[in-house]
């Protein structure tokens, strides 16, 4: 399908008329919707739409492109809405950054070398060496930034230099797979894209560190994992995707360890194709995922 | 909220614009759109779209009747839709079908009486007295009408009784609940209403009688169950919803049995949720649920 | 099957041959075991089991009394264990606890009523009179007892009642269906029998009052039940089963609270069926339920 | 932990004792019962235990295997069981097939690698030269084995090849991780050890091929995979664990595919990990699995 697609996330004050405006506006230029999908919140009156459609022209990047900003200079001034609006045929570029745990590593580069993406693994940033060989097979290239102590000059350099290579690589998004270094509020500020993690539990239950652990003292029937966009406050973000898995009272921490990487693979990897998929919108800490 | 709403579904062959023309039509006129979620099939090219509005004069039933006659006749000449259009106001009557099994029958009658559905329980129809007493402690219409064998005169009156009482108690849709009755294909189209039933197994699988004894023979690690609209092919009817529950080796029949009546009473009631919403569009033996 | 069978639970310090010396007791004595389970936490040396066999004489109710107590001195003496033994052909009886909310009160009645439980609800205490009605048609004794605010005399007097009424009604376990008021670690104290309380929410996460608008406004993709031995710690109590169901950004409070009372029926009526069971032994404020 | 372990499945015609003797025989000798499940069919008359202890002598491979074998002939000639008894310091070996497709094939070998398995891949067999290159990139032996038409000499040479390796390989058990041909009954029984397939659906539902399209085009609400043990009737064989996933109009047949991955990936691991752990009795094409 060589048709190009034109996908726009809209969000702001909530007034009668807006629906008919998007699809009037797109269809009087040629335009044909592929998909509309729109969310009121009937507290905030808040309106949220994600659009997608075939301009005419769609043969050809720079008239997609321009028909694009001009979407977004009408909805900007005439509806008041914030928008952004993204190409089909631009491949959205992702920064793995890694530690030395490799299950949602392998997961997320087996899956983008099988097409379940719509992105690219640009590069892997990662505090160890351990999985530069493994990186390496899958042909991406691989950095090893070696991160120091809180405040330490050190760390400055680390941070500068995880920017650095975010630009360098024309990163869109950064994807922390099973990262163990906290982002501070400074480096998630100069990155300028969404960053999602991974936590293993069901937040807000088991936030911080050694969430099986404290899964397994409580004695939970169930464990979670959660996938959300990574802000200031260590955990609570906004969720994206969450899902849990039974445990009984025969479990390890091992064993619960074990059961977690399967649904920290598998949740991940949803709320990293519904955001390159552009489905995704933030207001007040929460999400709407239009799927 | 006293405002009336208008809920409309259609179907028809998909071409540019339709979200476009219905929304325009709907703005246009005074109307405010609330919720409006449309699909394609890609291959068949066949459009479908429920759309919620509120229109001007929306305190007004006369008004709001004709405002919905007014764009079911716009989607039907200048779209070439199908279209159902029905009021919020307008609160859809049930006859439940029922025998003597009472776990379903007790769910949709405490849903109903809890506010659960948009919808009410008109008259509650048997071919056993079993559940009379039961049926009059809700306070709704109990009527026992034996079922003979199939082609006797008894089945025909029978099923005279039914069709007369479904329009008496002017029903606007048919539950079986666990009615161990097949209806004909003559009934069905007498009855003139849609007819939701549910299947104690997860279908194709165990289609039939005694599905619980099919999956414990088979060895199966998960039951089912599955709501749909039936047809005059048994078990072949639309699927509207489906649920399953993790089984083992040491669950006899009647241990499934218990455990599948858990699914049956939210698989069906779900479905006569959606039903009720104007959630359901049926093509090709398949359903569209816009939830 | 007019077989009674005794159910014995054991827990006490591991070590070698506890199996095959309560194996060894039952098959020496006539018995025939019919399921054996056991646990050990490895950590603690702490061993489990559960045990149900026919003893001989298994139609004497007197002589299968007389064999359980001798198992029991057995068990104790020579293992060291704690030991709890029940009978097959003794019917536990519940205590319902009910404020205002009916939906897990009909649940626990029909099901009890369908013979679901290994128990019938001996009767229903609530401090309103909104479900008297209802308890009536089922046929079970309701006792209206006001509370009083904590520490008045009003509140001493009605916890007296209940407990003299759990007494009177010789109640084995009380269920709190939604009961909307605290239990004092004094009345815990003084019921002398299990207490098992239904919570609306996945615990850890959101304990304390409206569960439902604390995961509304932390925007949580899954919302869960949690049914749990009372303590004197609220929501703090060993925890019994737990389940989620999906949500997202569509779904208000009251859709949350409507669609949370499936998940609290279903799992308040695990945890009651596994109790009566005699399935869960309890430890270290965690359970082991052998199901 | 070095102490070696023993595990024993038995199955046999149930009567009274069988589990007072099995414990009092190990307990006896000196061996200490870590784990120990059993099920009675109580239509069958059946009795199946599994039982896991460390034995006297536990740090001698030479004298656990004597043990085990001193076991194997008491439960066989006193208890009239079949038995099969294996040590945990024995490590079960894998031939895993494979076709072109890599999803199963990658994640069979990262779980091997990650230590999932008590068990390794010892050699990997394929109809196509694909996958190859990954295969070396594990570290594990790849053959090459087109597979000819039924009845041809061709295909003769190929089974002939597979069985040959297996057996080279000493290999206790076969994976067909996606392979995308039909084991004929002859070579099930040469190959004289267990086969387990993995069925891209909920079976008995869409047997056969493309069980995703046959999904599509019924209009099921949720899709599913199976993992059995493969026999000469295809998609028949006895079936060790299921699960399914939702999905809905929306989902095309490729995206059925692409959710039914993940399901396949975590089905078939399951599956692997409790045949590794001798967890699994087959009768009457049914499965006990004790876990």
């Amino acid at each position: 399908m060589s048709k190009i697609r034109l996908i726009a996330l809209l969000s702001g004050p909530d007034r009668p008329g807006i629906v008919a405006r998007v699809s009037g506006w797109i269809f009087e230029r040629g335009g044909n919707i592929l998909h509309a999908d729109q969310h009121q919140d009937p507290e905030e009156h808040i309106f949220f739409q994600r659009v997608e459609w075939v301009p005419t022209n769609s043969d050809s990047p720079e008239k997609c492109e321009a028909e694009g900003n001009a979407f977004a200079d009408f909805a900007t001034r005439e509806l008041g809405m914030k928008v952004q609006v993204s190409r089909s045929d631009v491949v959205p570029r992702i920064a793995l950054f890694v530690s030395k745990i490799p299950h949602c590593f392998h997961d997320v580069l087996l899956r983008a070398q099988a097409g379940e993406f719509h992105g690219e693994v640009a590069c892997i940033l990662s505090n160890h060496e351990t999985l530069r060989k493994s990186a390496e097979s899958y042909g991406i290239p691989f950095h090893h930034i070696p991160i120091g102590p809180r405040g330490s000059e050190e760390r400055e350099n680390s941070e500068n230099e995880q920017v650095r290579l975010c630009r360098e690589y024309q990163v869109d998004v950064v994807v922390l797979a099973r990262y163990m270094q906290v982002l501070s509020a400074e480096l998630l500020q100069r990155l300028e894209v969404p960053v999602i993690n991974i936590h293993h539990s069901f937040l807000p239950a088991f936030a911080g560190g050694k969430p099986y652990h404290q899964a397994y003292a409580r004695g939970v029937k169930l464990i979670g994992a959660t996938a959300h966009y990574a802000t200031a406050d260590l955990d609570e973000g906004p969720i994206i995707h969450q899902d849990v898995s039974r445990v009984n009272h025969r479990d390890s921490v091992s064993e619960l360890t074990r059961r977690g990487r399967d649904l920290e693979k598998t949740v991940l990897a949803q709320a990293i194709r519904w955001h390159l998929d552009s489905r995704i919108l933030v207001y007040h800490n929460k999400t709407v995922v239009f799927h």
